[in-house]
């Protein structure tokens, strides 16, 4: 057993993202044989009392209030974005031209202009790049992937996925500040489209190619909200709502939906795909479990299985425990680290680069566009 | 007990809803005490061995194979026309200037042209009418009507909608015929907008009020079948699946979908609806059972309630069986009939009337020429 | 087409299975094509205006508060007895005797001397007969059998099934009287033990053949309760729930389970059985379902199948309505008077006959003798 | 923030158990603010090489084929035992005497002589203790406590329990060795009572109360396998299966299964508790999922909620991630250490302790007399 290479990390927020980050490179090689070792070198986060504790908690050997520290220092391999939206352009731009490696939280920009700039200089560093759509990673929709891939559904029919939340209901709850940024478009860029609806499409474009077009519509709700940080009244700007209908290059029809007034539901992201000979279904509060229904089966015993993905002989799952025995939301970021450090091994890109990311955006763009025109929207390439 | 009075039925069209109507006329006093017993007089169809057949397992004193003749019988009170949408008008228009009693199956006209002469032949008659939307009357959407008319769900926000089946996915179907109307264009009027989606709608709008906007796309996924009569290859020119966008008068939003491409599903008729305090989903596979999502519960407990809707208290059931034990789809078609009969007594209109079923088959226009149009239509009124 | 057969039928009792029966003889052949059609010749029951209804609301040609008038009537060729089970024996011994084709409800007799008088006697008569264990004609449950007679399953390692309700658990539930007599020993011979357990029995050895021994408790947790008619307290002497663990003849094992103080149940009958190559499940409360795994599936896509028996290849289904489309609990009343009239023309005898029948009541003496003596019993034969 | 203080660990076995607190004891922090902080000084295997690798993955600071060495260290604080059963006697009451704390796998012996010395010389030495029944820990379980504390259930009638695994099915799968030593009883003192059914008694005391009595049947299908070390056949004499009525102290009735043949489940550990007002069930196959019903609700809208067990207000989530998100299995051993921790600060012993855990093996053991005498055996105080 040869020692591992380090590969050290710059780590830019500590949030819910920086948590969920960190535990995965910390976790990665204990589960993982990977040829490279994480090392949590700084952490950086805009409260220094903040920056501190989450640097001692996760083990970082340093903390800084200034992401570019971060950028300069020679001893960082890579820059890992887990800030606010409105961050990322400026921190990934910076990074990749300090030759960094760059992951970044989704989406990547707040608008497709942004987002263009960003790949543009992540592709020019040529440095390996990595985007947290960190739903492909969970073991039943990478086994849905596999079931795709060999022919199992057939011509593709439909797609319907949808995103649905509760937790911005009363209006009493205030936009912006450190806890209600994603309410504030300024920084956030939209509401749901870039929140939920990206992590639909994302998983929609893997599993069944590239969107051409789209019909929309988008709703805000409640209308004004305090102001966290002012404490002053302001009209709401994102979207709280919204659906499109989209059809496929591969001529499949598909609902989408999102929304965070859908009472009864705290994260359920669902999709479902008709094939010809199969279907396969998945819901994110059930995230062990994988649908899936095979119209070859004997007519008389042909029914939905419930798949409990957690075989050896399921996707990342033979790392992990024993069968039956379930794993739960944040496996999906390590093994999305699992596949990065593999890939610096193998020369193949992890999946989704900023490049293949940026996809997604431009399907939220055209959602977005949509809402606004009433019309079919073509999504841009 | 005062003997009922008779209420002589006519039905025209002895296919799947000549047997769902016949079922429901003969059991309804059985388990519901009406005032008046449905007689089978006459049954027409045009094949006079399939007449006389279902004559004799039904009990159907006469058959003809001439509507007229029912609509000409001075002892029919009540005709029912059960056969192919292309038959609904002339059929439906007749009965009522022979002052009869009417009851249609769905869509009322294969379009808004014929759909309109429809009822306004029927309201100038004057006489008690109304339109087989069966799904009302299963007990759990029955109770889902009443818990909205509660006020349990407060504002709602969303609705969607779908309903899938599979049985047109194989390319060797034929069109056309007795047995495969619903693929012809011409005699259904359209695919699954007025056979699948028209059921969608008619509960949405009982649930949640008016449809005002909505923005569509249909799709015909097998271009070319063969006719069952004439062998010959022809264009399909029905939508075997659709899907629309909408929002409701009272500013909620909404998906609907309806396909006949969804492998694994025969008639998985789905809702739900979102209210600011309670959210509530339905199944047409599980009949039975409602789900009931109610914020108010104390936080620890608060879930999804799976309500077996089999309860004495719960609507239409205290007829039935005891409770726990389930009753089928076809027990829908005794409740309209006993609702219908109950109207006769109270002279208050059994619901939805022809009038109300209009409603339907407005939005079932729009979506077509939304589709066609590529744009947002409004809802006729 | 020639004309049917008559088959006239006298029923005993018209309470909650008299309806069960009585609705089942009148739509047998609207649905099931048999030889011979049931006329509802004459019903009885104690009360006479009881008696008087319930001929009208079927349709009973005459009624009678003496059961003696049936079985005295030349124009009766089967009588149907539906009366509380202190009433079995003397009704049933005495249809035989008069040479009637004879049904019963469940269980033959209240011990197993009485069952084994009533079996004597309609095997001397050797006329058809058949006992009302309905719920084999579920048509998931006559799947689970088919799909067992086919050997899916391989060697049977386990059996386990539970029939849990509530409606006793108020302890100010009266005893005894026309409305509670299932919980008056002397009427009903035992508590769950005949009434619920021995459903569990009979599909369990239709299933999975003999039950050798059994180890049994027994309790009763209300001790005291009023009675329905004299108004006083008494002791209850009835088993309010009983649970047995069991060997059947082919080694495999099993625990049972029935209670009426199961909150949360109202007729929750469920089975299993785990096989070597498969396993079966199903649920009186989603009656339409059978869950089916099969472990020679491929590793990846294994899992349990959600059967929805509504096919037209399922047992029975072809019948009924279009795929998809659920049926209920009533209409394994009919489909088990469908297999008697056949019965009746292929000479076959359906199941269960009464001797059948006798050794479901033999093992529920096994059981009950057991939770007296605290030991292992072996079930007679 | 002051420092924490360490708690050194000296952990014997590095099987799949070795791996969950290896796990557990690096995690506890980062989500779980406790005083002490674990600190991973030695591992000890029989396999030098399995050893050292063990000790490089999870970073154990030094490693060791002896576990005397690990007892001997006076730098060593508590002593971890996960090695198989047939190890825990001597280690423990070596670990005892030296005055270590000890953890300790389930069960605690092959049997009671075993358990009871190893509870007198922890006892003796008046150290924090706690033995591995982690699924107390997961958070649905922990919420199923709560509600029964807060008296929801009123008086409890039932208690229902299985774990059905299929993993020995195969005739062909050999015992003993290090992969198989858990079908070799004179490692593992009992096949399925001690590993399976020891986890259903453990958390039905916990929720219910102490077990009286119980009867008790168990099986071993193949009866013969090939050694794994030895390539010899030899006798099974391990229970493949148990199953057992029992009566607890509060007088309400159990049923407990345990199996390794029930094809389908791979680790589907289910229980159900029925109480007057009351009921709760719960699978480990969604382990995030509790099931409750609740008499108490209004009628129409009575049903089984369907906890989804991941809001701040459940019991450990709130230190996770956020609402809707799952956790998995391992989390069940990180609260478990956090709780150890925690009282450690508070001198509040952590349960269980070996005294209570000795009440499982107590239970256990009268269920294995019972197989053998026929007859209800008591569990021994």
């Amino acid at each position: 057993m040869s020692p591992r290479k380090t590969l050290n990390i710059g780590l830019v927020g500590c949030g819910f993202m920086g948590r969920a980050h960190s535990s995965a490179f910390l976790r990665v090689n204990q589960f993982f044989d990977c040829d490279a070792q994480p090392v949590l070198k700084a952490v950086c986060a805009r409260n220094p009392a903040a920056a501190e504790a989450f640097a001692a908690n996760w083990g970082y050997q340093t903390f800084t209030t200034d992401w570019r520290d971060l950028v300069a220092r020679r001893d960082i391999d890579l820059i890992d974005i887990a800030s606010p939206n409105d961050t990322h352009a400026e921190i990934a731009i910076a990074a990749a031209e300090a030759g960094k490696m760059v992951m970044c939280e989704k989406p990547l920009g707040r608008n497709v202009a942004e987002t263009r700039k960003i790949v543009a200089a992540v592709e020019a560093a040529g440095r390996a790049n990595m985007v947290w759509y960190n739903y492909r990673r969970i073991p039943a929709v990478s086994l849905a992937r596999r079931l795709i891939d060999e022919g199992k559904l057939g011509r593709v029919f439909h797609y319907r996925a949808k995103f649905l939340q509760d937790w911005t209901i009363s209006a009493d709850l205030p936009q912006g500040g450190a806890g209600a940024w994603r309410l504030d478009a300024s920084v956030a860029g939209s509401g749901v489209a870039g929140d939920l609806l990206a992590h639909c499409i994302d998983t929609a474009m893997w599993l069944n190619g590239p969107i051409d077009t789209v019909t929309a519509m988008t709703e805000t709700f409640v209308r004004e909200r305090t102001h966290a940080a002012t404490g002053k009244r302001q009209e709401v700007t994102i979207d709280d709502a919204a659906a499109f209908l989209a059809r496929f290059a591969n001529r499949s029809l598909a609902t989408f939906e999102a929304t965070r007034y859908a009472r009864g539901h705290k994260a359920q992201y669902t999709f479902e795909i008709n094939g010809e000979t199969a279907s396969i279904s998945w819901d994110l509060h059930d995230l062990n479990r994988l649908q899936y229904f095979d119209h070859r089966d004997e007519d008389q015993v042909r029914g939905w299985r419930s798949l409990h993905v957690t075989d050896s002989g399921h996707p990342y799952m033979k790392r992990w425990w024993v069968p039956g025995l379930q794993i739960g939301y944040e496996h999906s970021f390590v093994h999305q680290v699992a596949d990065f450090l593999e890939s610096l091994s193998s020369g193949e890109p992890a999946s989704p680069t900023f490049r293949e990311a940026m996809a997604t955006d431009l399907v939220t763009d055209a959602v977005l566009r949509s809402a606004r025109s009433g019309r079919w929207e073509e999504v841009e390439r």
